[in-house]
């Protein structure tokens, strides 16, 4: 879009040069305002897909926090970050916004790099209390007096960082505001205790109901005598079913404002100006329409939470070639129906995302086995150590880079005590748009190291469908890691089979080097050693490891032992991961002194956004990249 | 101890052959029990070192909960599992007990494999909500009937875990008793506003108060029409001085009952009965004093929380020769103290461990730069994070095994954004009797994959306070590592010096073949090439690494060029370890085809419990172990 035309179609909008520009607009002005940035990010989500029904549903949040806080001087730090799309149109990236989650344009994400407005990285959950409190402690150490706010979610509030942050926060007594922006979701609808008790709206029926019960505790008082404790619990009682939302918050010593119309701009703008003025922690809870102002993201908010491509007319779903092919989420999903069908000690667990991990099928079919503990990925694993102490078959279905928070409770709580749990890291490898918060590429490194653990990875779907079988069948802990989006079509078993641990399979026959290979990397592997044969009639083995541990060890050390070079391929950081415990093998085994050796995977930096295809091309792990490798290797 | 003089010393406690017996007792002979106890305690971890107050503080809580509660039928989780020790008495370990922590004995945390009674292992703290969710999941499905129990203190309800389980508990509503025991403590004085909440005790004046305030809400009722956000905000005001401990658990949907006397046997014992008749979840409170019964535990909590050996009848701690030397954690705690004074920016964060970190002198010195967060590992990092994301110089301290619950955070809040914070991991590799649950040997492993982040490991007490002073300077995410323990008396350096990143340094000159080794393996290593070289003429070289990343990489490649073997040490887990990073470096480089490589370090397993000493021989990574390693080399 050329300036021109932006002026044209967005005239507001295109007007705010700085961020400071939106509080010298009239209401009027803000209307149009706030329906111009609405436009434009239904547009351009349609086009590139992102996170649209969290932007839209806080456009005049957005808008009301700078007309009261200048983020050239105050500091606002957006929870996740994936509702901050306004906020990116409004400081500064409105002719970078069409580069949305593109290669080398502007992240989905808040990225300090990429504004001097972004204050703080975000994309995984409930970091931003605890980011925002460091900054306000950081503030005051420095004498300065500039606000800073944190943006949150009810759905973020679930996870404990965002407790721990608060509890500290509330201790410190700092100045800091916190926004909870409300909408009743996270990404699904809101699970646990928390969700439903800030839903208790205020109502008439709550000062009826005050007037009487606290009355019936007044004619008491006389009464009691000195018997206290038993008066507090009757008095409790009595009082429990009045809780506010606020009244948890002060709890933790927070000055609680609320609960908004968090679309009534002017109100809001006024409450904010109010707060700026106030000391000490405060929370203002807001109330949000998740989608607000685009029909099909209001009626369906789970599916326009992350979405791809849509007709923005009507938000039907832009069909393309490759959606016909099932997802490996999907090929999971049904998967664990059916042998969940064969086993009743089954049970499933996810973290606030049934649709996002597949299990949704789960859910409806065995509502009472299944489990969403909301975005509480630590809670989901030890919870899962409990159900498994006690011979259930826990199947914990969470997306590798959100796993990465799991991580001692893995350790802990699982693979020492040597539990039947399978952890399920759906994404694993580069997720694509989503970029560096969310690759799922460290996986196989902080995992592989943990003992009785297995890990494994498919190379296509009937692969998935195998490893699932054999996760389940197996005694110990499993995980099992996949990649993002749709697989490559290779027939479904009508029954899984069980695989033998440890054990690899040799797909191509070669004698002048060997290809060893693992999940989403087997397929371009075998296509870059067919390709290697027609140039230069070299013949290849490629070896399908399937696992990273235990690793097929004799396979493998035969294969070092025939071969004139290994070249190991995967979609995982080099540093720790499956090449590196090929090596560690083959050095314990005195393998490598006639064996020239070569790894291939993500290099040793945070990988940027930009298409699965597109990454992958970049950093040398798709077919043309091995290609490249072997071609250097068999010279 | 024999059978008969614990028959004739401890004629109750004996007399216990399995846990229901202690429903047989009447009140005389629960006292005498719960005396016996209490000495056999003292008496043990006296000889042993162990959690002497925890295990104290919940001698009546104990026999209580065993009184109603079958173990033999009815799952009991303890947190952590610290204050374990009267229940390990009373559940057939009696005449095992002395060899409570020692190589080959009873472990100091309850461990499945231990005790059918032990039903989840534990060590880390906040796990036993979501575990005995689980386990309440469970005996839902299979149709029994079985309570569970979680028994976690105050200090562990900060962790966000913790928060993550009271949650889905809440919403669930299964029947689960969590019993708070509440001493006001977590290992040090209890932090955040929970803990504050937690103390507002009943009183006289909370009934006072009550009435006066609602009785002027009560005038304002008529008058305040139908404005009824206003109204509830200010009678929110008014109520919110009347929190009880009850009323946030209330919130999660608990059924609340206490804050009950922890050391009225009786009264617990009652309570506890009624609790069993309760359906849904349920919160019992109850009040104990960390240390109770034992004068110098009762005065000085925090130093009897984990303590060494010591004399029963005066509490003085027993003084070891090498109690002279200053620990590792202290050489920190100093020379942070120092580099503090010539940096302002320089803030210490540590999560409910400013003695075991060694920051109390930092926190005596500058109070205001320095945050104790609690038991909340996550939120010390991302605080970290939101500090340096404003130009301060966050150091965190934090215990090896407790950073692996910051996995994430290190990831994504430190390290993607660059953030010159200090992640100091105290107890990095074995730490002896605490065991499994609590061993440094991974921290290697989960972060060198890392992106951006400086690993390192210093020799010796100096090279730790040069390396902080590397760390301070260095414009970056840093993480240090060092061992449990006193050094090695190396003098200390007067000014620590900023050390080259990614050197290491050349100990030993030797053709014969080079020891490169990490951290505390250098000097053993230096050791045993000394000894190698009176035994056989054989002179090998000496290299302290320093760096794990980035790794002495020239240095490194001249000696692979010039060594005949390089054997590798280390005391981290193999998998993904330093060594591993060695071999990645020397296979990218070609420089492995000439080279023979071995690898000293902790096997793939699960280490159990025994002294350091014992357990480094064990594993074959102390001086001797280095000795057999290079004989079989040099051969």
């Amino acid at each position: 879009m050329t300036e021109q035309i932006l002026q044209e179609l967005f005239p507001t909008l295109a007007a705010i040069k700085s961020p400071g520009d939106v509080q010298t607009l009239d209401e009027k002005e803000l209307t149009r305002l706030g329906e111009e940035i609405r436009r434009m990010i239904i547009q351009t989500v349609s086009a590139t897909g992102g996170h649209l029904a969290p932007s839209l549903g806080v456009v005049e949040l957005t808008m009301a926090l700078l007309r009261v806080f200048n983020p050239a001087r105050d500091r606002i730090v957006w929870d996740v970050g994936h509702q901050a799309y306004a906020y990116k149109l409004l400081t500064g990236r409105l002719d970078r916004f069409h580069t949305l989650r593109q290669l080398d344009g502007i992240s989905g994400f808040p990225r300090t790099c990429e504004s001097p407005y972004d204050h703080f990285g975000v994309g995984h959950s409930s970091t931003s209390i605890s980011a925002a409190l460091g900054m306000a402690a950081a503030r005051d150490l420095a004498h300065q007096d500039h606000k800073v706010v944190a943006v949150i979610g009810d759905g973020s509030m679930t996870a404990g960082l965002a407790y721990e942050g608060l509890n500290q926060a509330g201790g410190l007594g700092k100045d800091l505001v916190v926004v909870l922006n409300d909408n009743e979701m996270s990404i699904s609808r809101n699970v646990g205790a928390l969700s439903s008790f800030l839903s208790r709206k205020l109502s008439k029926r709550w000062v009826q109901r005050f007037k009487k019960e606290a009355e019936s505790i007044m004619r008491q008082i006389p009464k009691i005598g000195d018997d206290i404790a038993e008066y507090a619990r009757r008095s409790e009682d009595s009082l429990k079913s009045f809780f506010t939302p606020g009244m948890l918050f002060e709890a933790f010593r927070f000055t609680y404002i609320g609960p908004l119309q968090g679309h009534d701009m002017r109100m809001l703008t006024n409450v904010f100006q109010q707060t700026r003025e106030l000391e000490g922690p405060i929370l203002v809870h807001v109330l949000t329409k998740k989608g607000k102002g685009y029909a099909p993201a209001e009626t369906n908010p789970t599916f326009y939470h992350g979405v791809g491509c849509f007709e923005p007319e009507t938000g039907a779903a832009r069909k393309f070639d490759a959606c016909a092919l099932p997802s490996y989420t999907e090929v999971f999903g049904s998967t664990l129906c059916k042998l969940a069908e064969e086993d009743e000690r089954v049970v499933a667990i996810t973290a606030a995302m049934p649709e996002g991990t597949g299990v949704s099928c789960f859910a409806d079919k065995y509502p009472e086995r299944f489990f969403d503990v909301g975005i509480c990925e630590q809670h989901a694993v030890t919870f899962a150590a409990g159900l498994a102490s006690q011979g259930m078959k826990p199947v914990v279905a969470i997306y590798s880079t959100f796993m990465q928070r799991s991580y001692d409770q893995i350790v802990h709580d699982v693979c020492l005590q040597n539990l039947n749990v399978t952890l399920c890291l759906d994404r694993g490898g580069l997720v694509g748009e989503d970029g560096a918060t969310h690759h799922g590429v460290y996986d196989l490194s902080f995992l592989r190291h943990i003992p009785n653990l297995v890990v494994m990875a498919p190379r296509n779907e009937p692969e998935l469908q195998h490893m699932l079988a054999t996760a389940l069948a197996f005694d110990g802990p499993v995980a099992l890691r996949y990649p993002r989006g749709v697989g490559e079509g290779a027939p479904l078993a009508q029954t899984p089979t069980i695989l033998p641990i440890g054990q690899g399979e040799l797909l191509r026959e070669g004698t002048d080097g060997v290809v060893v290979a693992l999940g989403s990397r087997v397929s371009p592997a075998l296509e870059a050693a067919r390709m290697l044969c027609e140039e230069t009639g070299k013949d290849v083995a490629v070896f399908n490891a399937r696992f990273v541990k235990p690793l097929p060890a004799e396979q493998l050390l035969a294969l070092a032992a025939s071969q004139p070079f290994m070249l190991l391929v995967e979609e995982n950081a080099l540093p720790g991961g499956f090449g590196s415990a090929v090596l560690e093998l083959l050095a314990d085994h005195d393998a490598l002194s006639n064996l020239r050796v070569r790894r291939l995977g993500v290099p040793d930096r945070f990988v940027e956004h930009g298409s699965q295809k597109e990454l992958r091309a970049r950093l040398g792990i798709n077919r043309d990249g091995i290609l490249k490798a072997l071609h250097a290797l068999v010279r």
